[in-house]
């Protein structure tokens, strides 16, 4: 079976202060201490756990042992993910010297320094990291501590979807529980904002904060593909509008730029695997994989070194986009052709017929249609007997480039701990596929609309996902993510800026 | 049967040059002369026509006859709506002068001069008026025309809903068909923008324009009103929470003022019915016209002087808005027990049973409910008996009084040509009794949302009209409502921004 490439570190050791906590001021007896991490850290150490890459901390402190630490640690539970600590005082030499760091890869048996990677935020701790002979990744201000890893893990020549999979972390369900409550001490019956409640208990799970912030820095992908199997006959549309579409799209005069344009949307636009020209200049970001797949009618749609690549560009996107700033993501596509592979792999991860899950996509008639089942039909064919229905195997046999580049944008943004919206039918499928590589993105998903397209009811009833607005649109582009964007906000508003019963001086109801 | 009072005008006449048309330069040959309509008077025309009223026109004009000035009008038919024209160039005698006022009047049958109204923008033309014992109004700027002659009526002491009924013109369906084929050449698939097209082609249709401008200033009236069948034990909150709830409004504490802040949307709080006290200052228009229904488990909700004057009390608000600049507004509620009577109002239009269209309203236990069903019940029975199903009949029996403005609202909204977003369930059964009062209003009607309560679902099929949004809210106050304009912004941005395949150079699909 087809899976993303190992990561090229069996261990990652992190600084403390400054890294996974905030710098207390100098001088601060230990009795005042408190604890605030940086960067999402609990989540990222706890995903590097589940994903079994061992984790250790090393930290200088003129006074504390282990054990003072991993009191101040307690909190949030942090101290058990952490499976070796040692200070400075323990061991009675600090960084730069390169002690810390081997004693605790020594622990933790890890005898190849190379296979380990120490984060930190000072210039003493990459000269110990260098001193025993490891990686070192610099901890960024405010981005997310997974996109520091993530990083770091394509400078050592790793896959970055593959380093977003292992640091997806668990959401903070205390903090929807927090949410859920704080929702029946506003002024309104209790539940009467149906499904914002729910959004605004997701966002509060997501952002561990009740109640979460308005996600007003949204940033939008919308990667581009071309596909083979336009030889079948399947759609109407030459292929070059692939790349025309692009340009459009950079040039603001697609629908997905006047929406992106109208709600305060950041859009990039990446090329993922276009096969004809478009213009150089016009502002799309060119990370082109291949001249588009090959023809899923008669074989595999790419290589498997071809899946990862795209996988990797999405995550990488997802990562800088959150490392700019971005508090929420958008999915977005363009692909002459694209609803065929979206079909093709949401029948192999649902277990549905072709036909079930096939639609008109731009508006193909009935015998462009019946063609268009029959493809999709032997394609998941060929797929099931050989066995490859899920991830990057169901991408390499009937996937496009863009839908993965798609999912490997939905890892990145659940790595990095934030929501991360997606479109309609081209965007569920390859959610269906990151959901395939790492289940715990999930929680991070937002089903921004529901596509005409029967496929996309179909993915999003397999994942039970809800969509967030109806509008009837078969678009793509990421039309319908965008539009979801201020409904999304809205759910966080009025979370936040809600008076309470208290406050109001309104009666509530009689029991 | 109940219904409008009369209006207090048989005929209306305009001047031409800055009241019907924008004013040519001076000495602009004839020939040149290329004809304007300000202030939706073709629209305004042809709806005093349908409903009866004697329209003429009284000109000054250096040179022109009727036949050369009815040239110019002929187009959009215009001059065929207007049954008698004179120009001082016919008459040998210009305004301040009565002479033509009388002559048009007499022409029309119009023996009493005080029951018509003359409409000018010039002191000329109020002297002319004056002397010919007339009413008269001048045209306000950049206000519909329609706002003119409402405002006229209202100060003759006839009725704002009236008026507004009566002003209520057709939709233009030429510019629906030109918004339809413009989609067609924007870079999308045909179609493919779904509810989102419909939406385009609805504002230009209302608009007049191709494409329609983004209705970018929305103003939202929320009207509160109680209700004696909270007496009934139809709802577990004390009746004093309407007053609470729009200071709390009015103060930007509630859901709606959440809203309304997020997407720019101006919020005026209107009492139009509320039974206990709220503060004054808070910031609420005071509208008072009873303090809350009579309990219509027992008998009509209220007298037909109090459903007339809160209709007024929604039409002059409409009115008011748009002639502040408002180019959309939005209809919002409050009332403690108000989906009893929203209940109750949509089982008479739509003829369902009232267990068919009862819901829990704010979340009204199971004993609740089935007091409530039938509470409603025996009310529609007895209206029903009386012949009393419809319109102001229906707003006698079992309406409240924030039912009655609503509807108010949306003729004013419709007269003045701007379209009106409905919001849920209270909402939706005030669009049905303006429905049966001028079923003309429906082309300017946009469904907010869809509510939880089965009623908004009965009421909307039953009315033809599809939701934007479809949320699960079952809140009310214009939630609703104020979540769809986002879309409906996106809808007029997509058709004004989008490029055109030639625009863009992307090729479109083969035949």
């Amino acid at each position: 079976m087809s899976s993303l490439p190992p990561l090229p570190f069996d261990a990652v050791l992190f600084d403390i202060g400054g890294t996974l906590v905030a710098e207390a001021a100098p001088g601060t007896p230990v009795d005042d201490l408190r604890v605030t991490y940086l960067g999402g850290s609990p989540r990222t150490l706890a995903a590097l756990r589940r994903a079994g890459v061992r984790v250790g901390a090393v930290t200088d402190t003129a006074t504390m042992t282990e054990a003072d630490v991993r009191g101040l640690l307690a909190v949030d539970g942090v101290t058990d993910l952490i499976e070796e600590l040692v200070t400075s005082s323990d061991l009675g030499v600090a960084k730069p010297a390169p002690d810390g760091i081997v004693e605790v890869l020594g622990r933790l048996g890890v005898t190849d320094p190379t296979r380990a990677l120490f984060v930190g935020d000072r210039d003493v701790d990459e000269q110990a990291a260098l001193a025993a002979g490891c990686a070192f990744a610099r901890v960024d201000g405010s981005a997310p501590l997974a996109s520091t890893v993530i990083d770091a893990v394509v400078r050592a020549g790793g896959s970055a979807a593959a380093a977003a999979a292992a640091l997806v972390g668990p959401v903070d369900d205390d903090a929807r529980r927090a949410a859920d409550e704080r929702q029946l001490n506003l002024t309104k019956p209790p539940g009467s904002l149906g499904r914002l409640e729910e959004l605004a208990g997701q966002l509060a799970a997501i952002t561990g904060q009740v109640p979460p912030p308005v996600p007003t820095d949204v940033a939008l992908g919308v990667f581009a593909g071309d596909h083979g199997v336009v030889a079948a006959g399947v759609t109407p549309w030459p292929q070059e509008v692939t790349a025309q579409m692009i340009a459009n799209v950079a040039a603001g005069g697609a629908a997905v730029s006047v929406l992106a344009r109208q709600f305060g949307v950041r859009l990039s636009v990446v090329d993922v695997g276009v096969a004809t020209k478009y213009p150089t200049g016009a502002g799309i970001l060119d990370e082109h994989v291949a001249d588009g797949t090959a023809n899923l009618a008669e074989g595999p749609a790419m290589t498997e070194a071809e899946a990862r690549a795209a996988l990797d560009v999405g995550a990488r996107r997802a990562v800088a986009l959150v490392s700019e700033g971005a508090t929420m993501l958008a999915t977005g596509d363009m692909g002459i052709g694209n609803t065929t592979p979206s079909a093709a792999l949401t029948a192999l991860a649902t277990g549905a017929e072709a036909a079930e899950v096939t639609g008109r996509g731009t508006g193909v008639d009935d015998p462009t249609l019946a063609r268009k089942v029959t493809v999709i039909a032997t394609a998941v064919e060929r797929a099931r007997a050989a066995g490859h229905t899920d991830g990057v195997d169901a991408l390499v046999e009937v996937g496009g480039l863009e839908h993965a580049a798609i999912a490997g944008f939905v890892l990145g943004g659940a790595a990095c701990g934030v929501p991360v919206v997606v479109d309609g039918v081209i965007a569920s499928s390859a959610l269906l596929v990151a959901n395939a590589i790492e289940p715990a993105v999930l929680p991070y998903v937002i089903a921004g609309h529901r596509s005409v397209e029967p496929g996309s009811t179909a993915a999003l009833r397999h994942l039970g996902l809800q969509p967030v607005v109806d509008l009837d649109l078969r678009l793509g582009e990421g039309t319908g993510a965008v539009l979801a964007v201020p409904v999304v906000q809205a759910a966080a508003r009025l979370l936040a800026e809600m008076a309470t019963f208290d406050q109001a001086g309104v009666s509530e109801a009689d029991d």
